[in-house]
């Protein structure tokens, strides 16, 4: 955004943070606290709060079908929400919903929209034109690419190459920008560059950006669906630009609805899930006994993810 | 609900009603008027709105991808709204939600379940005893098969029938109801009937009762989801006990996004879609040319719908 | 069914089963033999399969987004296949797809219908008579209300009880639908018991049917989805009867999708799902330290679950 | 594709083509001819058929619930098609399955993908290294920005300003492509270029490239929902780039289903929705009725849009 567009979205920003209404719904002051605001994420992306429905007791009272709140003690809540966290009692999280504003590179949001259970309007750039803005990413977090795994990243590119690097996105990356406006014969505040052309369609200008530029979006998710999403995209295989949003995303779950996003950390984020033969090589060392030929049937990269996790299990 | 349940219930509605707080989202006032209170429908059945997220504003905001509140001028407003609905931009209006509390007969929920695209918490018959309340059908209900529909009714039966169809409902809804009782060893109060009996287990007691048997629910949509649910079931073709409930929807709809429902009547409800033959003979009809070759590739069925729709067409 | 129909059925199925065409696509030969058969169910359900898209290959192939059939040695093919259960790649699990007509009680197929990600066409008893079937347990099911768990059963009812139960269930069920044909004024074959009446709508009459009678559908999902079902439903907290659907269905997977389906039992079924919390209980016991304090902070009934689980780790 | 693997593909292919096998499944004769064959889209993109499930009998099947078969003579079948065509009776159109390969520009693909109810699995550019395929459209699809639609494209561009975007879209594309492998440090085959340099991550690397680069996924998806994406997408507004995949699978869906396909055409694709007001004065025109009062009470927009359909209704 340039410095115009800044200042005019922070006056909108403020003039809707300013409408204060009273209202018979359940409210979370922590969250209205930050409704509305730019939270910013990697070089020019933000995620706002727009709206809420619920709060913790939406999910304790559809898992009631309770006529008032449907709310007791606090802990019986929790234990409550623990309880269908825990049994994979999942409907009842359906029952919370959120909606954000989010601004987001496009090879992000082309991860992102792969999560099918969720509304999403896109700004569209076949009827407008996108800003001038692209990820350029951090020094260090230019990664060589792993070869333990070929879907991530390893080490940090020394220095010389990592400079190498991102000249070449800069540049690339503005040079495209500069004859997408020029294709469209607009200059970057809208106005015709040359009088006497008229200009490419913006739907086919737009092919000639690079997947760093930025694009946003209004998207909304019940409490369920986004707890799938940041199973995926906090966990540590997740591509680290979507990451920077989902930790992001995980604050604003935290403010939102504390008992379910405690219950969330306990039984999915930190949870670990051992299959049957693991559970079994478990149970052996429990009782005391060898495991070594339970062990030998686990295929080697299982193997090797589950001494990681219990050091000292195959010993 | 026997009285006491129904006192119970009152007072924890009333409660919920006396809540005011203070909000930064955009609220509904003709919605927070009814916002918890139980609105009758059929003979024990109801709903009521127990939360919403948006407003008419919702819909433009997202469609503009807009920073603010989105909304320029009513009238501007209305367009928008129009345009999309009557173009199919449908995801615009899955950015408005709403959270309904209903109690209906299970032969109804049964057909209102086939709609996917929501969430629902059920009362559960595995886990608690139901209520000792069934559907009868008002006298004027009681109607013949249509031979011409085989999925509809006729006129209505003629009183002695219909007297014994009454008799029937209720003595067999009863007998079932007090049988189930019986089996769960439970009287109405919960309490064991015979010390010395277990009773059956709920999910197999449960078994015994009659489908008018009401059941309740919490279930959420959005609106562009609750409108393909209330194009299906105001139809005249829907069952007449699920089109009270879809009608009562149409009224509380208005009450919360009168723009979108206006748009709603004009380019959905009161809308018709014409196959591209009967548009063709439309056409030649309006240029005042003779449409029997065109009419007469038409269906008898499809020709018998148009010709009560646009009578004279093909004369 | 009665005889008639019975017979009517056998030789339809005999007949769809004697057509054989020949096809490029993939074919799997186990699920050919009882293609169409009807594998029966409790005392009137069945299940058979009608079509089906995709083996284990399928998954494989769509992984790998190959131009060819996409496999590779079987061995690397089942390597592949549990990677991608193991670590919730579940997308290409979405890549086969199986139909299957299934007969079963309305109190089952309401547990059913809750799996919303399928595609579900049910026999309309709006538009036709349903058949004079009631599910009726075998005595050995008549289970006593749990108490530890409200949702469940316990031990069996006493003999007495039990032939109580029976009785009540039979009279109830048969009489509810002798009158539910008397309404119609139609007898077993679709003949008009009195000539001089009309009877009653179908969309109504069918209100005084009781939750054991018998519907049938078609349903047809995905294997991603599928699994989800199965995970459910086959537990040992799901309700008896459509444990007893998903048995069988279960023994279908193992025909049509022999690796994925080993892939699911040792990573789903079997599989268990530990918090954070008793993550660490195992870290340090296998560390050989004391896990009382960290243990004294689980949950009682996780805490219980637990020591089931791995008898012997909080000592 | 490169030389060297169109040639390995086209093996692959042929070989798949090879594979026969019998089945009891229902087959359809003029869709196994072209499957699995590559059939070009635009410059270098395609479509192939790879699976489906049923044909227009499994949405009799299915809307008959039927043990057999379920069809009747073809003419009965296709009418029984076109009732539930007409009347949104929807779910039998979910019975029949396809899956198709596509390869497509990115830009196109982020169109395709807001589809939810598909199943897909792309190529990943963080796990392998894309071709060096980029979309440049042909010299007469070049067209001015449209000034009536914010959405579309007008006339084409003059011959000077065309041989400029073609210029700028080759340069910009193979450019960026070129610093996509010198940032991975590989080259077209896959060697490194420097062995001094470890290369840059793929999930990084990808970000420079542009939005005309081609992507290519496996999408399955149901002939409900494939109707809803052609009817979309065949439409005169989509892009002429979405709308020549789209046109072609209309193609593949003649083959497959074709009296579905017709329904479809007759009731979808040629039929037009009417606003309440439009029927009110088509009904009054054909009664002879002054229409212009009602027609005044039209947005312009849509009266324009009907005033094209029906030519002289305001007359």
């Amino acid at each position: 955004m340039n410095r115009v567009e800044n200042e005019k979205y922070a006056a909108e920003i403020e003039d809707a943070r300013g409408h204060i209404s009273s209202t018979r719904r359940v409210t979370v002051t922590a969250l209205e606290e930050i409704l509305f605001e730019i939270c910013p994420i990697l070089d020019h992306g933000f995620i706002r709060v727009v709206d809420y429905m619920g709060d913790d007791t939406a999910i304790v009272q559809a898992a009631r079908v309770s006529y008032g709140r449907g709310t007791k003690k606090v802990s019986e809540d929790q234990a409550l929400i623990n309880y269908l966290m825990r049994h994979h009692h999942t409907t009842p999280f359906e029952m919370a919903e959120i909606k954000l504003h989010i601004k987001l590179p496009i090879f992000v949001a082309r991860q992102w929209i792969r999560h099918r259970t969720a509304s999403v309007n896109e700004y569209s750039a076949r009827y407008s034109v996108l800003d001038r803005e692209f990820y350029i990413p951090e020094r260090s977090s230019l990664a060589v690419q792993s070869r333990s795994n070929r879907q991530g990243r390893s080490d940090r590119l020394i220095y010389d190459e990592a400079t190498r690097v991102l000249d070449i996105l800069k540049s690339d990356s503005s040079r495209n920008y500069d004859n997408y406006l020029l294709m469209l014969n607009e200059d970057a505040l809208g106005n015709k560059i040359d009088p006497s052309r008229d200009g490419l369609a913006r739907e086919l200008a737009r092919m000639n950006l690079t997947l760093n530029a930025y694009t946003q979006w209004y998207w909304k998710t019940n409490l369920h669906n986004l707890f799938n999403f940041l199973r995926l995209r906090v966990d540590a295989h997740a591509q680290f630009e979507i990451r920077a949003y989902a930790d992001e995303i995980v604050k604003i779950v935290d403010r939102w609805v504390p008992a379910c996003s405690s219950a969330f950390k306990e039984y999915r984020l930190g949870a670990k899930t051992l299959s049957a033969t693991v559970v079994a090589v478990l149970q052996a060392k429990i009782r005391g006994e060898d495991t070594t030929a339970l062990a030998s049937t686990l295929g080697k990269r299982e193997r090797l993810e589950i001494s990681e996790l219990f050091p000292g299990l195959f010993s």
